[in-house]
């Protein structure tokens, strides 16, 4: 990666005003490959300075560099191949397509197009493989969509990959205890969530079930996508925790595990190559009866690990265990920035079969 | 019952300045059958009058007979019969038995002798027929023990109720986010929940998982308790909320049921006789998206109805839903409270067989 | 008050759909005089009925004869004189201005008219002879516009209203700790106050100096308004609480008071007439250390008393305490209302001079 | 320096299972000139492994080697000739005096000692002079403690010190929002903040109110400390926040100041030596209205910045404006390194008069 370290690729920012556009540009302000050179907001910001039109969210202040660039509209042309989306679902879908079309490579953190049957929903520590559909696409034409997953199947598809692989799944319940920055925003109202508990996120469970099956399921070149077969059920609830989602977790396997299976699982867990953002280790397991917590927990990892704790017998399903991740480093932005380096490296190492999870 | 409505049955508190004790003199303060003449606490508060003791957490202030009433030792002698215990689970073991052989009738809403082989665990529009274990043991001797279960169970125990009888249950699956005020006084430090999720509480899940198999399950003169067979799995979560536990719950039942049967089953749940602390509505079911909430919904019926929500298909088990109840009301003092009503109603009534829901 | 309590007034909500206008709705649903019978709500509402359009935020239940009613516009003709307007400000001046012109009497929560040099801004308590000036107007044209103050002013001139008479004020310095309800619904965002606070509130501070000099300051007819002549300084926070305003504040005072003095001037302030909605204690002063909470203390006479406590000296001014009151109670409707009831009692009873505080 | 970086100097940690002792623990995790070496706790945890009997806190897990360090008693013989005490004021006052007569410096963040005559209460950026007491005394002897002050006045003084040498202040009012950490763990009861404001901190105002007036006075030797003759008025309230007290602030000056006149005082402000836990600004100020916040600017500076905002005129007195401050660094452990550090720089730099700012 020499070349790329000395000059480093320009990419747009779509949806650069939102609470994952800004993340984006958290997280690409001194990325080694990628630097930010456009920026792509609504009418209402366009023309202006992004500094003075961003509602900034983040406790590091605005990139100098960034906050000067001026705003452009989604119908502008764009120097930029690479493009990173955090469109809102409201207009991502036509943008994006419009964007893939005219030759550009969408890293999107948008539900939009993450079903289709063309488009990889990718972990790459669950399912790199599948990225070969965005790489085949690449080799005919020049633009292609390469999405990665709802903020809860980021966190949970890079926990069960490694047990779906030695164990395979046949049932999975979660319960989702979610934190407000996974609306966006200005998302939930405060009144909404003072003391209180929502028991229902709009759309939600039917993502979670489905794209999870997507992304544990299989690629073949020339047959597509095929859905994993295990069961998934799903119950979405918002608490008053700023970061970090945390799961509660059962499931039952085909092949039997014992407890030290699967933490020796998650312990083997690993994606390689090593890209920029992933993390020292991609599951980190607690063994303190009362972890992992967001307060302490969120960040490992630079957010990017995802946190296990309390595996234990479940005496409906198999075993049960919660899960912690930071939900819009890992869950969003993070997930996606990790896409974008897979595809990155894959493309510049294609005599080298990638080493697959 | 015109008799009690003139003269009131003096009671004590054990466990007078805990959240439980407080809990118990608000509820019993205008109660028609009972009057609280008695309070009993710890070395630290004995001798002295109550409002200058305790640290008083209701809204209302205490009610001013009470808080000049002098506290007592629970090496004392009492005066009234019948008891209601908040005692700490650390001393509340002996303390209770000792009043229960001296022969009080001890209602108590301490875990330490739920799951003994001659101790009703009641929830009175679950199992009120298990109260017959202490209406046996009062003919032969004075004192008995009657517990209401663990926050959890009590909510889970009401709503579970019609359709164990109705479905025959074979799974439960429940994941709690329980409130603050559950943990008692002082309770969980502000430091840990402060935008926080806790994913352990000490010992509940075993009580969640073991009292309401004991409930939900039969007695029988001669026999005793048998558990129901179910299978029960619970993982427990404390959330920054003051009160209210929102169980997120799926099972699967032996006959099934459509989503308008189980509606059904809610509908007709009603524990007869109605007594002082019966609420009008025992499920209150919400067809809106988002409800049940704590904020909003947990005093329904003075805090013992329990609001459910959100039922839809379970791709796991058969059904899911949304539970939320009072857990210091319905799901301490209130269901010990109610307990207490139907022992008085039916030893008053004792040629009359008690209806059971 | 024979007559009205047979037959109701009827009266209109204007911006019914908003968080004061559903106040409106729940203080009126069982008021002695008035009886809700038309609403007005943006064009997003108009024509629906209103349990369609409206996201309920109160724990009670919408009423039913209420939710039934269609929503009009605020270009309707309205058939009810008396309209209560929580609108919002960016619409409010217009309309209300309107409505006063075609003969209507608007009791308005909203700050447009506020400080119009012919238009009352009223706390009874503080300054009900203020009230005359609508008196006046209605005594030769049909309408009017009659307003309460911001929030804070509701809660602050309760409490230095009685002082200024006694002592007179010179100086007045007040920190406000401000609940997320008084930015309405949805207001401010979760992702902004999780373990947070927002030190700036806008357009509040020079709201809270400005008002409280015009109702602490005279009213005579012919010469109009004049403001109080001492100095207040505002600084207005916003915490992570849902319901209360906790006011810190100190004060000097030309004629020198003791604690006892104040304390007193404190007991003896009441507003006669008794209205429905005086709440029996104007002033409730706590001697607990740490009170007033909002938590505990909020909903003290239905949310219409103010309550107070540590008054101490204060070594820069003359004498500190906090003060805490409802904010959408108190401070909101609840103020409007009031306003509504002392007006039309003062109209129905002419010849009787109003007993000024 | 160049020797120290070398040979660390070895120091004990007195109330190591303490909030402040845990922060001290981390703060001197990877310091440049001390190393933790002995930690002193009470006979709970002594002689059993710090990593057992500690309920750690932070995000950060415990540094390995001080997790297996052996817990001593305070009666102990220690060691390290340099103490850092986090005790709780009810044990420190004996036990810091005693160790401080047997020779040790006793760098103490306990309120005990700190109003005493021949006890410098410091803040280097504020009175870094009047650590020449302790530097005398330890001319004769070989003990000595040396306090920082109350986590409020931690803040306020850093950014009074240099309004205060630049134009005289004569009245400073305070009301303090005050983060949960402020009390310690466990503190303060999460029951009590759920969406609450509690307004009364025990002994806290005395405390602002004096400590204030002590660091902002003069040291001369051979006739000790006088405090400075402004007049202090400080209210003090506890918010749901964790980390972080905002302050609203009035100030009254005998020679007159424009709105730059302070700013740039604020600009100026530094100290000299720069010290390894000096931050790089001593106090930012912001510009934008609504900054600065608890959740977005606490740990500017790694929590040694004072943050400010809001300057603007005061109609009571002459300013007033906003700050921010983590109260457990800057207004506590990371106050005491920072006096720590001053203390050896100038025993090591003795022919050198050090540069007060």
């Amino acid at each position: 990666m020499k070349k790329t370290k000395q000059t480093k690729i320009k990419v747009a920012i779509l949806g650069a005003t939102g609470a994952v556009g800004q993340r984006f540009i958290t997280l690409l302000a001194n990325h080694p490959w990628f630097e930010v050179a456009e920026l792509v907001a609504s009418e209402r910001s366009a023309g202006k300075s992004y500094g003075q039109v961003v509602h900034w969210l983040d406790a590091q202040p605005i990139p100098e560099k960034i906050g000067a660039l001026t705003v452009k509209l989604p119908s502008d042309k764009l120097t930029s191949r690479w493009l990173f989306s955090g469109l809102d679902a409201a207009v991502a879908g036509d943008i994006e397509a419009d964007y893939a079309k005219k030759g550009h490579i969408v890293i999107s953190n948008s539900k939009n197009h993450r079903m289709e049957r063309d488009v990889p929903l990718v972990v790459p520590e669950a399912n790199a493989d599948h990225l070969e559909a965005a790489v085949q696409q690449l080799s005919v034409k020049h633009g292609a969509i390469i999405t990665n997953p709802n903020c809860v199947v980021a966190i949970l598809a890079a926990a069960l990959a490694p047990l779906h692989q030695a164990f395979k799944l046949t049932k999975v319940m979660v319960t989702s205890l979610q934190a407000i920055s996974g609306a966006g925003y200005p998302g939930v109202a405060a009144w909404d969530l003072a003391s209180n508990v929502l028991p229902f996120i709009k759309d939600e469970e039917p993502k979670v079930e489905g794209e999870l099956a997507k992304i544990l399921g299989t690629y073949k070149a020339g047959q597509g996508f095929s859905n994993a077969d295990f069961k998934v059920s799903a119950s979405c609830y918002r608490v008053p925790v700023l970061q970090g989602h945390s799961l509660s977790v059962s499931i039952a396997t085909q092949k039997k595990a014992s407890q030290e299976d699967i933490l020796a699982a998650w312990r083997k867990a690993k994606v390689c190559p090593k890209l920029p953002s992933s993390p020292k280790e991609l599951i980190h397991y607690y063994t303190e009866a009362c972890r992992p917590q967001p307060l302490l927990d969120v960040m490992l990892g630079d957010g990017m690990t995802v946190s296990a704790g309390r595996l234990r017998k479940c005496s409906v399903l198999d075993w049960k265990f919660s899960l912690l991740g930071h939900n819009t480093i890992r869950g969003a932005a993070g997930g996606a920035v990790l896409n974008a380096e897979y595809l990155l490296w894959r493309l510049q190492n294609m005599a080298t079969k990638p080493c697959i999870l």
